[in-house]
């Protein structure tokens, strides 16, 4: 077996509210019990935190306290620069002061990274976009979006950021919305330390194939992250891997194996309503499979499917490599 | 113009959380304030009110004077049977405690509808369903839905219940899904006082035509209530009514006015970023052409259109009416 | 192993045109070739012949000949009233003259299913429907939907009647649009001879649970076929079936199994660019597959499970079972 | 009013096929025949057409002949590499010989631009893609798609050659399939003479703001042309323009009237069951209210809600003007 490394989202170790159960699904929790929580995970190495530390106010020391105790190391620092202040948008506010603000927040974000020696800056900006034809200016509105990734990639080159794009939600409509516009941007921007964190069920929510958006990726040299979750591809359910589409899971994997791609898998669920770990714990051993499904994919049995365009033989190759793996 | 009456959820006019900005797209408020905003649109009428009454301990005498005070009547009211008690469900809940703990909430509900001479109590179980195959028991699902339905309206033949169905959200496939598993399973319970309450933004997000669900809730005497919205029918966007599908919300309060169904025109929006009274006005503005355009309808053209299904001269016919109201 | 047995739409067998290739994806084959290629297919017990046979005029009597060659037998006759004399609707066509058409072709297909010992006469209503807002008048059009149906199930009760329902295509809005309105449609009928044949894509492509619209159809006692494919819940792509959503077809037949619904396990596929016996082949060996699984499902388990509504204990139980069977 | 002229892809005026009508919807017509029915059009100037000319065997000099007597000009010529022998594809066929084909007709096709002095080859290359996971190399295809056109770009530098993306039909998922990814691919391409056709109806189809998509085109030079028509978000349905989403269309044809885009407004619709010189003129009196609403537009004001990102007052600016033109 591959050496494998498995991350997580700390959220994912949080309870959460929406516009419904405003009292939330569960007791609040802290950054410092998600942490513990997360330690619980068999087979867990890093995770990507929020910045600020969530339920109370935490030094650096503390959570390195907690992530010590816990063998768990940071992945990646990710800016809530879509809470109250940042509701009609962070890069593309119509606000010049807020717009400033996010790029203070961000940059003390990136302080953090740099404190804990983690890979990445993550950017998901949720409310940057429009909700009603006519709002906004678009143009304008995508100039702002790669303006503040630009200067926060100029003024840290020594940090990458990354950029999650998402079709939408929290925003109607957000501005980096696919794989190909957040490329495009990007390449627009011109600078090395800009990429992408590919989650899996954006990418099908967006009705993308999430192997072929990883391909894309990885060809334009900018696969910084990724991570995974599952969806009915009408919304980002953040349900657990491998519950829905573990054949195109399988193939999202396999797309980086072949690139020689070797970062870490992340989760990215949200157990609204399950316990979090068994959830996480349950998800590892999905991708375990998955990683013994690629070491018994016969892959010159594959490529020649492949090229032909040969759907049902290699649908078939996948299929026994995958479950054979249970 | 006919003598209209308009009404709106009063949540309206609260702040919303979501799971990204869970600090609120602005300060909290409590019942009263939404209230008293409410008293600020022109021409609104009738409320519905969530209850336990939101923001504070008040008691139906404190609601009926801030109501009072704004010249509003009360519609509905609305148990909040999907917050944290009930977040695997109030009627399909797997515990029999919380099953009856829903029925306690929806009978205090019922006395504070008698107490108001209201109209009805609102069932809107966003929580009772599934989220991933293999998860529930279909059949017992069911039954619990209709059971706990069915023994409140026998409970309380002197009031009706009306059921707000949606594919999802929060749950992520809701139980009570579309106008027409609503009906089957109101015909099954088979109480007179049972009925639906149709979201425009509902059917459509489903893929139903409101129109058409309007006309078959009619048809079995169910309609008990309605309220308008727009989505992009991917999600209920609760966006102000109007902005993206005017045709079709033309063509269902044709079917409303058609069919002589007299009740009063709701406004269910959340306007997370948009100021709460001019979204409401703006949708009332939009609704006064609606009636208009319905004054204006060459009813006779029409159906000869219908008669024909000629589409292209029955949408000549509906645009020249609508638009030519504004 | 229980004692399988597998069906095919003929259809699965010939070429196929659409509005763009008009000249077909493949040599326009005729019914007799059809059933020669469906011969081919291992363990293919039975098919539905679409009415009048295609390719050429052919009597009963030579199809019965090819059949026999190849050792199938005939499950039901499918009337073709989706063709252009029908492009309008069937049932609900403006003009009474193509209604009384439809019937009498309809009824023609029932001497045929007559003839041939099959089980039942398939309606699939796919042109009948609407396109645009305001082009029909619904509640006409809903009655003209069950008065045909009804008329023919009344004067044929010695047939069964099956309606396929569908979201859409080729109407945009076809009027048998999901299981819970056409077991609305069906109760209001009020006859046992007409119930309802779910395809598994047609259920997700509208957003149901396939195995929560079994369990219904079921307990109205109206579930009398069934068919499978794949698709991007968002179309009927007519996949092959368990490509893309396998454990929600395994739990399909879960629901099946657990009510002793014992009839055919059909096939309706469209391998536009597949070899049409390959599609068939490993179509089947995936259902072969989920019949292990479900003998190898740890029931007692798996209700425990479901009792508590506890998705991620259900999820592996039902993985355990299913990908273990490959 | 300004100068506008309007087009109309020809087969706007023919019959089509579906998989299910496979005897069509309407009698068979020629190109020449189609011809005679544009004609008949009220105030259209030019369109587009398939190429090899269908119905028959024609001359260019035939089709001139038509052309005149309807007075109508030729825009784009559409060659059809999507038919029987491109059904697995034109630019990216796994078979070599194929893709040759493909490129010989389209360089036949580049011929009929110059002899006929229109504007561009359009290249809508709908069986490029994929249906299942696993079937291609998504690399190696999509370095496919971009080297035939490419090839073609560079081969005929006097001539243009416009994409039309779509993000599915016929094939499962186009490789062209949205505009991000189409401008990637373009600006990776190179070359001056290649551009973009947006279809309104695809762009919503993808769950993009035509509006923005437009945007971007023009922000880097490549909107070459558009056509319209409408849908319900989830299919390409080249419903008549206008019917469902009036206000997204508005925005569409501001931004490019805003740009100083001045090219020719396009239909591009299908009207399977309508008369389509009456679903032509219907289209086109709704474009000619969209201009007489452009002239109205407040445009001071409505920078001014667009600079705050005021959605309701930025909308009762697009509504007054819009429907006010009616």
């Amino acid at each position: 077996m591959s050496k494998l490394r498995f991350g997580a989202g700390i959220w994912h170790f949080a309870t959460y509210v929406d516009r419904y159960a405003t009292d939330g699904y569960g007791e609040p929790r802290n950054v410092i019990e998600a942490i513990d929580l997360a330690g619980k995970v068999r087979d867990l190495s890093v995770v990507d935190i929020n910045y600020p530390f969530f339920g109370g106010e935490f030094s650096n020391a503390q959570i390195k306290t907690a992530l010590e105790r816990n063998k768990l190391g940071v992945i990646g620092i990710t800016p809530e620069i879509y809470t109250r202040e940042f509701r009609k948008g962070a890069f593309t506010n119509p606000d010049p002061g807020i717009r400033q603000r996010a790029h203070e927040l961000i940059t003390e974000a990136a302080g953090v990274v740099r404190d804990f020696g983690a890979e990445y800056v993550k950017l998901w900006p949720g409310q940057d976009g429009w909700d009603y034809p006519f709002q906004v200016d678009h143009g304008a509105l995508w100039k702002n979006s790669l303006d503040g990734v630009g200067r926060l990639a100029s003024e840290n080159p020594d940090l990458k950021f990354v950029i999650e794009y998402k079709p939408r939600e929290p925003r109607v409509h957000m501005s980096f919305d696919s794989l190909a516009r957040t490329l495009l941007g990007i390449e627009k921007i011109g600078l090395p330390n800009v990429g992408i964190l590919l989650d899996f069920g954006h990418a099908i929510f967006g009705g993308e194939s999430a192997a072929d958006s990883a391909q894309m990726a990885i060809d334009y040299g900018r696969l910084f992250g990724m991570d995974v979750n599952d969806n009915y591809r009408s919304w980002d359910d953040d349900l657990v891997a491998g519950s829905l589409h573990p054949i195109e899971l399988f193939e999202f994997f396999h797309v980086l194996r072949k690139n020689k791609w070797d970062g870490v898998w992340q989760l990215d669920q949200f157990p609204f309503r399950e316990d979090s770990v068994a959830t996480a714990d349950h998800a590892i051993d999905f991708l375990k499979a998955v990683d013994r499904g690629l070491e018994a994919l016969d892959l010159k049995a594959l490529r020649k499917a492949q090229e032909d365009h040969d759907a049902i033989t290699a649908l078939r190759i996948a299929q026994k490599a995958l479950f054979g793996a249970f």
